[in-house]
């Protein structure tokens, strides 16, 4: 199965000159889901994963199907006011201004290891807040696997992600 | 595992006098993470679940997960102006104003068994909203699955989704 056709494209969303990759007709075909779900877990199986951090809110879908079939918890790294005990937060750029992700500040500790995980890395920010957020925490180990790589974006925070090796699935 | 025990309570979230259910302390826990999971699962096995509707964004978490394991596909129902192509929309009231929420109109279709999930229910609001968007994508049958329920909160939308016997975990 090609994943990629089973992505799709909308010109010019969420504003002119974007193509959008939209993955929730992967999502609702059950073969190109699992799919998916079994790469991830496949490449994941021995690497005692005892947490899966998903980024929100597209994170969440993979992220869960993961930690599930890895038999690990799951962490949510969300928008800044969502979590509602004491956090951690982490602020990345945006083109215009800032913004910022938050994590829990009991929800990962020295023992962990950790797969960070999203639908796409594109500039590479929110996952870069990510992995701030889980060296903040003392965690043992880093992974991080992705659905998507919009290649033709570079950024040094990207870079930073790509020493980790990350697993990905679909290029553009 | 008492479930209730692994959810946290937070007083006066997101306002006073709201004793909000933190379920992040009961995803973080792989057991009882895997336990709802395994719980869901169990009860759905056999009623040939073709996709598992996940509310935004908290039911994105079990329902990716509940998905996998049902060899099922996943569709996301979102906030108003998230998903990229043609929706359906569902309006519903809120304490003070109205929101929305919507659908891909080519994500549900007439041979589709449904499972339509959300960590909570409260208000009955969004579950009601996408009960309505199932029926007008014409799906043949509907079920529904909680992790928690809001039994002191009653609403005639509350009173419709429990026509349809949904699966609930921990009562409150």
């Amino acid at each position: 199965m090609n994943l990629k056709k089973e992505i799709r494209e909308i010109p010019d969303f969420p504003k002119k000159g974007i193509n959008f990759k939209d993955i929730t007709t992967l999502l609702k075909n059950r073969e190109a889901f699992n799919l998916v779900v079994d790469s991830i877990v496949s490449e994941f199986k021995d690497r005692n994963i005892s947490k899966v951090v998903g980024l929100e809110s597209r994170g969440f879908i993979f992220g869960g199907a993961i930690a599930s079939r890895l038999n690990a918890g799951f962490v949510p790294v969300r928008k800044k006011g969502k979590l509602p005990a004491q956090v951690l937060s982490e602020t990345y750029e945006l083109e215009y201004g800032i913004d910022s992700v938050e994590m829990h500040v009991d929800a990962l500790n020295k023992e962990d290891v950790v797969l960070i995980h999203d639908d796409l890395l594109a500039t590479g920010g929110t996952a870069f807040a990510a992995l701030n957020l889980a060296k903040r925490a003392g965690v043992k180990t880093t992974y991080f696997s992705f659905v998507c790589d919009l290649e033709f974006i570079h950024s040094s925070k990207k870079d930073e992600i790509k020493k980790f090796n990350p697993q990905i699935l679909v290029r553009y």
